[in-house]
């Protein structure tokens, strides 16, 4: 993998801050921090979110690498305050002896990192776990991809992503254009651009959340503007393809991964499925805008299966890890749905991945 | 990323050789030269494959990194000769001025890296891409996986993989054991579990071939045995899940990854989903066998979508490039249907992402 | 290069913090904040400090990746504040345009990173190019490695460095066992063992300081306590002097490494230069702890040579680049000699190469 | 670290070919067979080597990467065939048992790898660890350099190398230039540009020989031509300095290297150090071509200091790993002096630097 564009997340979920430091940005890109306001704000909506949203709001404070709006070039260093951290001093103290004693919680969540996570990092307190397990993680990479969206804007390339399901209701987007998707996407809290599935959907939240359960469905990530070749076939390793799996299959919750018309579209013959060339362009994008690992100036199209999240107020069958009896699992902090949120974090994952590919490209021929 | 184990392919479809190199295999692991060549087999069988396969018959030379059956610790490298060469050395002439005039080939195949790879390495002449952007890279990545699978064997970990679907057939495998599966489709040229199935499979490979068309699939690829941890969510590059969708979707013809029940389990509410925990086990592997970005300890089951292949015996319509006039694509020779081969390479880069992942683990607490 | 503890570092000189990230610390470190603060004051200390060492006083506040003293696995992200930022908000203003005219720096100093900054960065303000070329970033890279040793503590190993000349007055160490030159250098603001030749070094550093001028010298750093095998000659990319080399090189000012009697050393035969074996142990140590690329048991000595630094009261000549003509160079703050906590840097370095080649290189052989 | 040129090489001493595979060299970039083994025949002469050097007489297989002399933008994979194998298949035997008792080496040699090699491999034959430690493996990374520095001519950078001294003869190199020192250095088998010195050297060497004893020296190894910031100092890990010195203290034997005036220039003052800049240019060059990190668009100047190889014909005092007693070292083969040799080997490791530093730090500012 050519790494051009570095970045590293830290934080724990009810710690101090999250932060993050990005490496790599060449100088001179133009940022404004409403535009990264504006993305944090984005990704703490979304119908079904629970009570933390409320109390987060978070705002980035940017400790280097920007002087009078443009990148310098240097690392950017970026801070995210955790406001309810005063409450969490006792439990999250950081050097020293507790001051009280600490419960600490056994019983494992499936579906979290919780059970392989106590075995890996050898300990006996799931919060050393699952507070960077946490999903608050997202909020650096939001940060960080911000950032790259304003870099991507100077090459004209825009990412948007929009609800293409929430459990078994589907969109219908049949002759939609993107602009027309993009625009109805971000006026409703499904970021759903079908407005006649929105009811539908917002039953079925409403049922799951009184029923203590959670809900996934599928979000779809669109990036136009982009120039034909990045990414290479000359080695595996980097194809942009496995380069965008890989960021927004790291992403929480998600299960699934296909670009252009994916699993579905393998049902089609070869003459169906290719995107034959005009002179006036393609006359399809079952390809999602990816031929032999590399870009081909077509929209990139994929789409991620985000799975219901795995904390539950009505909690399931686990193993309490002290005693080793069968038990309920922990319950943590919990919403219902993050399906409209998770869009934003996976547009922001495309958004680092196809910035980082950019810079790594260069000069690849002579 | 940790990469831990380091591996170069390269080669060029009809030049002189494919070769390796893997860097970061530790000493003392036993290997077997026919284990190597069994896999390098099992790539080239599978219904609906052209004519090259008969002259291919892969075998490898190891050059360097194992004595007496063991490695060294230091660099594996691998050469697998082109048998067909000879016939090659005019048009693949490596110094010099062409012996004869040299056709450049200007004819992009869509679906291929054609097009995208002419206008980024800067050349007329096709064959400058096609010759590295073919599948034929893939026999470096099997013999590569087969010395990371005898690695595995040491921590009684196994892979295989099996045919879900060939275009909109597909396999019942309802009640059927993991040591069924795998026994069932290592008998058939389809690599199918599902012997009710194949008939109907061979009909639609035939169908298109008559045709001159192509078909794609579903394959399922599977691990077991693995320990509990590997991976982390500690930093989301990190995620096993991410590393197995970047190797897995850099395979030529992959179009979508899913883990576990992927895109239909999110139709299930998370009381449906996740896999309850007793003291007897797990009730379900929905999650696929990873949870928080780390192995669980049940198997990894990962399903890749695999396009119908891009050279049709029957061109698509596509623009030469040289004269820039809508015509039919060029046509190099012609598999009908790669999805049982599919399954050995998804094998071999699954392999490669647990071996080095094992590796790159170690000591992630103290 | 394996890879195992990354970090990144961020910060201006005179922007609001300086900061880093560490990814891949092991979970259960023991990790005391005092110690960290404790490298931060003596990389502060050392004869020949300008003014800003009394306004730094640089303390460090952890954000994440411990609690209750010891690791989580997590990232560590590490704080710290510059005292002095208050006085540079309009200068280093990060976003909107400045509130009043900020007069550019148009003139390079000669060895330092201004004149190839400039052209490379595309800016005709120095400014943006000496904020983060300043060697403030090694705050950071001081508190990294302070980390990184509490972390080789629990292997038993010690590093610490001591000054082996001031410009071409030389100590006399003949004789003295480490133990004694640690604490013998701890003892004094030259950090030097040799007490008989601190007036003399004293001396030529108030010369220097009298003349404007600035002074540099030779810093040994010594590892203790190490296994044997750390690093590799498998790939000479993991050799443990090269990666040494690498990053005690990429130290501000530093020239020259060698290791054991580098440069000296070479005048011998071969008899006399390699260190021969003994049941009771090693006759001499020439190698510096390391052959073949990896550690063998004994200390690893190390000595770099410190430029005089490029910032001189009395400036040298350079181009103005706005007007192209020649005039004397930019003279920011200045110190005279950073031999003394140069080591203490160094120290970081070492640290950190060796906190990661010791998580990277486990399992070499099974 | 940005890698944007990987390669890895692979190979035993005496097995059955030494390989190597570059990835990331651009495509249309100019390559001449004849330029790549007028570099392998530069690497095996010099006053002072062994017997093997007639055998070797090195001769590269391209096997892929390269058709009609100009490279495709593909993985470049190289061949070295070891002539001598024939004579080892019982010794190096890849797979099966042993056909009669193979005697395992105990005899570690002081300076190499043996001792821990032994231990971090777990083998108690050190054949296992000196096969690959052996300096035959600069075999292929001249090979990759020769591909290297065509590239770099491309650019109009050139690089060549001198020697410096042999063991305690100095050469003398006052008032001659670059080219000067090139074409001298040339012409003979110390490659020595002062050639006044010529019979002093060779007397030393001849006398180590007659003694069974190993002489090492200083090489200077420079880069003419260079652009302004190749290198960054905006991450440590970046800078220029620190990338040569990790790449050329990776070569064997070397235990020193120091850039423009290295150790002895820190005697200076800084008002003597700095290389003052006016608008006809540099008054000198103590930089040595490097200032923060970069390239200043002087020559880069680098020194480095090549022990006496260890294996001596009169062997000197270890430790039989097998029967833990005090003996003489295993003495294989045997070369008295390489450093002639290692100035070409440095070469190639500068090469690689640079062109990988090129091809990483395109778009550093937009």
């Amino acid at each position: 993998m050519r790494e051009r564009l570095r970045y590293l997340t830290a934080g724990e979920s009810h710690g101090p801050a999250i932060s993050a430091i990005i490496e790599g940005m060449p100088a001179n890109v133009f940022i404004e921090l409403d535009a990264i306001n504006h993305e944090m704000k984005r990704r703490q909506i979304g119908y079904g979110r629970g009570g933390r949203m409320k109390i987060e709001s978070d705002t980035v404070k940017i400790l280097s690498g920007i002087r009078f709006s443009k990148t310098l070039g240097s690392p950017i260093s970026i801070l995210i305050e955790n406001a309810d951290f005063e409450n969490w001093t006792e439990k999250m103290k950081q050097f020293g002896e507790p001051n009280c004693k600490i419960e600490p919680i056994t019983l494992p969540r499936p579906g979290h990192a919780d059970y392989s996570g106590m075995i890996k990092y050898k300990t006996d307190d799931l919060r050393n776990i699952l507070e960077r397990a946490s999903a608050r993680e997202t909020a650096a990479k939001v940060a960080v991809g911000a950032i790259c969206k304003q870099f991507l804007k100077t090459y004209n390339i825009h990412i948007f992503s929009h609800t293409i399901s929430i459990k078994d209701t589907y969109a219908n987007l049949d002759g939609i254009s993107y602009d027309d998707i993009t625009i109805r996407a971000e006026n409703n809290d499904l970021r759903c651009a079908d407005e006649s599935v929105l009811d539908t959907m917002r039953h079925e939240i409403d049922k799951a959340k009184d029923e203590g359960d959670t809900l996934g469905g599928i979000t779809e990530i669109v990036a136009t503007g982009l120039p034909v070749g990045l990414g290479s076939f000359m080695h595996s390793d980097r194809k942009i393809d496995g380069l965008i799996a890989y960021n927004l299959m790291s992403i929480p919750s998600v299960k699934g991964i296909e670009i252009g018309s994916g699993f579905s579209g393998v049902q089609k013959l070869g003459s169906e499925f290719h995107d034959e060339m005009y002179l006036s362009g393609r006359a399809s994008n079952n390809a999602g805008g990816i031929e032999g690992g590399m870009t081909n100036g077509e929209p990139i199209v994929v789409r991620a299966a985000v799975k219901p999240i795995p904390t539950l107020k009505k909690p399931l069958n686990t193993v309490d890890i002290s005693t080793m009896t069968e038990t309920k699992a922990h319950s943590e902090r919990s919403d219902v749905c993050v399906v409209p949120a998770a869009g934003v974090v996976l547009e922001a994952a495309l958004a680092i991945t196809l910035a980082n590919t950019i810079l790594a490209d260069n000069e690849d021929s002579i």
